[in-house]
């Protein structure tokens, strides 16, 4: 049985669709902005579903109240499912004083949740700091799914070496070639970026990422295939994390942008519900 | 050493004033709104200050995110006063499916903090759910010192019978008396609130309660002193969690309205600064 957190409300129709039993939830805020939660019902497993996008602290907060109003009606395994985890890309300390907040949030999610299932994790080492269970789900099936017909026998390319893995799962989904870019210094000054051996004259090429922000970088590899002759540009991410105007920016440099729908945007096509299902 | 958290800016002059030895944090929101914390310095005992008045959420995982940060800079004994505590007032399940929240956020918090601090919990038993040592603070000395010399031989009363041991605990800094109001059924349509075994007739009152809201019962409170010949009429609370336009009604009806500054309000003229330095 699931329930579904207000981070999760755009997935709940297709997931009634597909088969999934929806426990109700009554979901509000007080007028002093407390957060008010209650599930209608119980069950022995239950999974709770919910993005943590923005307000991030708020879903949190909602995720932890759910845990705790599920154990208290009886539930004995109880799951989370966080298509986008908060603070994900907060894993190390890179100044004194910081925190490694996604060891936090994995902590306090810790408290009520036995399993947690993310989508594409920024790093999967983090998922360590979860002391159940924790499984990091790609997104490869759905992405090479919604692209594969557009791009023909074209090229799967990460934007940096540290995200092929991601363009090699697309890519052997659709039995295509795969590879990544990396940057070469031209100059004193200049920096520029460059596929690792592969040929993109004359092909559909689609770039795949885990989060796209300012989508600069994806712009810059964008402009840079046409350059070398590329056929269509495509660009994929699991999390449209994007910055004011970035949608918009990035759509004009490509022929399409579509991430998936762990955070709801206007380009997020490609649905995870499916994948949710099978976990 | 304190760590002083965006919820507690507010006491920060007066604590260092007062000789708070204060390591500097900084604290910010990144671009898609995740909070960005960092300490500028350590010590084997910190003391984090952070009131989880509106926004409840966001304020709650900042002194998660702080506790994380402190631990990872190798803090050994860590406290949070939380002059505040949200949730507090969601502490029991009414109806089925309910979560109770605060024991949510008390184990939340006992992740990273030996120990807590919280002013004038709503319901003290509470505490139970924090791991560690718990401790409800009283604003009593506070409150009686600020309106010792405006209530001279006054009375010092409680809205309900549950908030009795406040009035107490003021009364008796002050060598003063103290009663309750209670409600007694006129009609079966009317209930009336009346003030058990005092004479209040010439002389002046304070009524203190834990919170005020949107300070109903405090104006019905107010008015039927009046009608009852008081003198002057004092209200005090701990938590200021006003609902708009109370602050102005609930003064228009007294003639002085004050909280503690555990919540940064127009009428947050009590401080708690010298009780936690105590603490």
């Amino acid at each position: 049985m699931f329930v579904v957190g207000s981070g999760a409300k755009h997935l709940e129709d297709e997931l009634r669709k597909l088969g999934g039993e929806v426990i109700d939830a009554e979901i509000k805020k007080f007028p002093d902005g407390e957060k008010y939660v209650r599930v209608l019902g119980s069950a022995d497993e239950v999974t709770v579903v919910q993005s943590t996008f923005r307000p991030q602290d708020e879903h949190l907060v909602e995720l932890i109240l759910l845990g705790d109003a599920l154990r208290e009606s009886g539930v004995e395994t109880l799951r989370a499912v966080v298509p986008y985890l908060a603070y994900s890309r907060q894993d190390r300390v890179t100044k004194d004083g910081e925190p490694v907040s996604v060891r936090a949030v994995m902590r306090a999610l810790g408290i009520y949740y036995d399993e947690l299932y993310v989508f594409d994790l920024h790093n999967p080492e983090t998922l360590k700091f979860f002391p159940g269970k924790a499984i990091n789900v790609s997104p490869a099936r759905a992405i090479a799914e919604y692209f594969g017909d557009k791009l023909g026998e074209g090229i799967v390319l990460a934007p940096d070496k540290g995200a092929r893995g991601r363009a090699k799962a697309v890519a052997e989904k659709l039995g295509l070639e795969f590879s990544h870019f990396e940057k070469e210094r031209i100059s004193p000054t200049e920096v520029r970026m460059r596929p690792v051996d592969v040929d993109v004259a004359g092909r559909n090429v689609l770039i795949v990422d885990d989060i796209i922000s300012t989508g600069g970088t994806m712009i810059k590899a964008a402009n840079l295939l046409r350059e070398m002759g590329a056929g269509k540009v495509f660009v994929a991410a699991t999390h449209g994390v994007f910055a004011e105007g970035a949608i918009e920016r990035v759509g004009k440099a490509v022929d399409e942008l579509a991430v998936t729908n762990t955070i709801p945007t206007p380009v997020s096509r490609i649905s995870i519900v499916p994948d949710m299902l099978r976990l």
